[in-house]
């Protein structure tokens, strides 16, 4: 069927197995195209999955799952795309690294914590670890996707889309009744001088290219990944400053969170001497054939920012290059592919999901679009709205939100109540709340770490409108109470204070609500 | 209107006038009764909470809310009772110690992480501390209780009952509607040999009498708080041995865990050398006037503990102290005061809440039963059934729970899948799932630290029926998905499949029910 193939269907590869043939594949040594391809099954293709993103690899799960037959292709040696190869997962560890130097350092000479070695942490070496030990994942989503989900795929397979129906991949053609574009996005370049130069990066090469210790950073952007990354190189110990050309986290999702909020998790950055200069433009990335630095124009007039390591994190582009001679679809202004809600494009029988429909870039959009893809190819007819949805990032915090601030609910509603932590009439320093998982030693040592929440309600329907969080452990609370505030019926803090709550709860908005919830004219606390 | 009486109606103390006013009546140095009370009201009480801990102040908090009048009682010098004195948050910390240490120890040498001593921990500085700082969650709950609830209190004031509409404290009789005992619960003594000993303690003596590192221990029981206590003895650094009449984490709600997640946490208690004797009985604590060790019963023959500590952790009884010799209530076999849904007990307007009337003892409990009173003695007909509920306990992990473990499940239903993580296929050790907030670093290094967990569906009706973790980051959310899957619709794999996960969400159940949540017949994964 093929030439050069490597035919792992049926053969319950192992764990160990997938590692190695992942390893040898990513770094040159075997070259061959990884296919668990049904011989046997003489069916059309209901859908190709181009691309084994999550977008791919959850649609193709879901096509099987109803009875038909996709196939998903990649050029990667693995499943699951960008996330846990350069994206996602590697951001969480870089920020479970900042939390844990962060604390490390607030706490050190304290109960047993030891006196905090600044030279001990390295930016390579966790990049290092992460880029060791990646294939793990990997491995994971090639063994779970064939054995327990059933799933065709073809790895190692650069492909090239000929017409709506027809993908050509490692020297074959495949038919298929639809395609899926589901190629993913890519870091967007600036277009500003010295940018190419040795020691500028984005979120994918500094896992693939960092090879020494960065001692002086500049990240430019201000929203989601410029905070998270500059906040981790920073609690590694290095020198950082944030450029942004607005505000940082005004833009996006982002800009959706609550203003109190927003200002406890800038305000934390700031006292961590983060640098941070907004309304501020990156004119040119200086060096000779290394970065030296970046000159700025800021409020205050041009600065030069000396550097040895450069982050660009402006922003993505969608990766067309594999179906763009061929397919003429309709795109937004940014190049986005244009979808309706059942994530068809502008020719029939070709539907885009995943990064490559444009923001929000994140996980659950990606899955549920591929999901969606599948459903309506399969004949039930299905619709995403991906306009309201729960958020969060990492600083040295986990930060969460979902709704409406206080301030665009008021713009919005004539009566509004909000339950803070701590209580605006309090100082953080002297208040050991919100305290609880991950944040019980700050509660006894340093209170004004613990973290701070709003919940905003409709004093006139009771109805919770909007959820903020910053500190540790209520993140993955808010996947459940935004489903719950989104129902048609909403949810009242009347039903919020009827919860039986996992006392200490991170979110203290149960047992609050509970105080409040029996008042005919609700009043803030 | 008292003698000595400390006025501190409309004061507005701020929360450092509270820290000094608690401390200095707690050791003694003032005796006056701190009084909340509106001095101008003419109304009459419509309830007066004996005990002022959760269940006392949630209730009064909603009878005034709902326009009433309440008094709240206590012997303390604050209101929150024993969880923030000497149960709920001291435990906290221990565990949050527990789990910091267990990771201190296990990456000593890798990355950032600075090699570990042994002789850096100490039970007795975190006791200190925690003693030190605990008056900072008390003056909160007396400033939060005045300043924002408007609950009127008297504080330091040991109360006796005269009848049911009658309360006499600090001299004064107190006329009442409606009276709600919230007096709690204290450590139950095992009634043997040695009990008195210097160096044995329950909980509350823990906090409070401390003044020595120990050296070795011995935790009698084998519910959650032995289980809670040992392994924090255990992670200080200090040789500990719990000793249980049956299987540790058998009774009560842990028994309703998964047999595959109590494995993972028992297991992993073993592997920290945490020693635990099940079906084992302590015959005599000995020693002469401190503790020398216990003689216990095993399965294997007598065997003799060495010890210079020991934690009782064999259960609660019931504080009726002050209210025994006056009401003549009805009482189950274990002496827990008996009310109905209502909270009624056997004596016309006479109510009981929180742990005066059993198991669980369990914050939501607590405060709900002290709202469902206040309701129903504001004439809003209140139910509360607490015969299900979610659960959690910490080892060095958070162990979360609801619903139904497999084992139980498929006892009562025909059909049962699980999803599970790390696939029952897989060895955890080369597993770095289930990896999320506050595992990756587990993840890249130890991946069999990562966790476990198991949703378990009821293939016919699809509705999710039990849900279990064992990690770090998910036990929030378990509040939320109890109260999903305990409405009477129930909540289907297909609906949990449809919800919008903060990736990388800390329990994989909604990522995972998305991928089965299409299949007619779903199977397992």
């Amino acid at each position: 069927m093929w030439a050069d193939v490597y035919d792992v269907f049926g053969a319950g590869l192992s764990m160990e197995q997938w590692v190695t043939v992942i390893d040898e594949t990513y770094d040159g040594r075997r070259s061959d195209v990884i296919a668990h391809v049904d011989r046997r099954a003489k069916t059309e293709f209901d859908a190709i999955f181009l691309g084994g993103g999550s977008a791919g690899r959850f649609g193709a799960s879901v096509v099987r799952s109803l009875g038909g037959r996709a196939l998903v292709i990649d050029r990667w040696p693995f499943l699951g795309g960008s996330c846990p190869h350069q994206a996602c997962v590697p951001h969480h560890l870089f920020s479970e690294a900042a939390r844990e130097l962060d604390q490390a350092r607030a706490l050190a000479g304290r109960l047993w914590y030891p006196s905090f070695d600044p030279g001990a942490s390295s930016i390579l070496e966790l990049v290092d670890l992460f880029r060791a030990k990646r294939s793990g994942p990997h491995a994971h989503m090639n063994w779970q996707s064939a054995e327990q989900l059933g799933i065709e795929y073809l790895l190692n397979a650069p492909a090239m889309v000929i017409d709506a129906h027809t993908v050509e991949a490692a020297g074959e053609r495949y038919r298929t009744r639809n395609l899926v574009l589901g190629t993913g996005s890519r870091a967007r370049r600036l277009g500003i001088e010295g940018e190419d130069l040795a020691g500028v990066f984005d979120y994918a090469s500094l896992i693939e290219d960092l090879d020494y210790e960065p001692q002086r950073i500049v990240v430019i952007g201000g929203s989601k990944v410029a905070v998270e990354y500059g906040s981790f190189f920073r609690s590694m110990g290095c020198p950082t400053t944030i450029v942004s050309r607005s505000a940082v986290l005004s833009s996006g999702s982002p800009g959706r969170m609550d203003d109190d909020l927003r200002d406890y998790v800038v305000t934390g950055m700031r006292q961590r001497d983060l640098s941070i200069l907004e309304d501020s433009t990156v004119q040119r990335i200086v060096g000779d054939t290394r970065v030296r630095g970046v000159d700025v124009v800021t409020p205050d007039g041009e600065r030069h920012l000396e550097a040895d390591f450069v982050l660009v994190g402006a922003g993505e582009v969608p990766n067309t290059e594999s179906f763009d001679p061929a397919l003429d679809l309709a795109r937004d202004p940014l190049g986005w592919i244009l979808v309706d809600e059942q994530m068809r494009t502008s020719l029939p029988g070709v539907y885009a999901v995943g990064d490559l429909v444009g923001p929000p870039m994140e996980m659950f959009k990606s899955r549920r679009s591929g999901a969606t893809a599948a459903r309506n190819i399969m004949g039930l007819e299905t619709r995403l709205d991906v306009s309201d949805y729960p958020d969060f990032l990492h600083t040295t915090y986990e930060v969460s939100w979902a709704g409406l601030g206080e301030r665009q609910a008021r713009e919005r509603l004539r009566s509004v109540v909000t339950i803070q932590v701590p209580p605006p009439e309090l100082s953080p320093h002297e208040t050991p709340l919100p305290m609880a998982e991950g944040s019980m030693i700050y509660g006894f040592t340093m209170p004004e770490r613990t973290g701070f929440q709003k919940c905003v309600i409709d004093a006139e329907s009771r109805r919770v409108v909007g959820i903020h969080h910053a500190g540790h452990g209520a993140k993955n609370a808010f996947s459940y109470l935004h489903h719950l505030m989104t129902r048609p019926e909403g949810f009242t803090i009347d039903e919020l204070g009827n919860l039986n709550e996992l006392y200490i709860s991170p979110e203290y908005f149960i047992g609050y609500a509970r105080l409040r919830s029996s008042q005919a004219d609700l009043a803030g606390m």
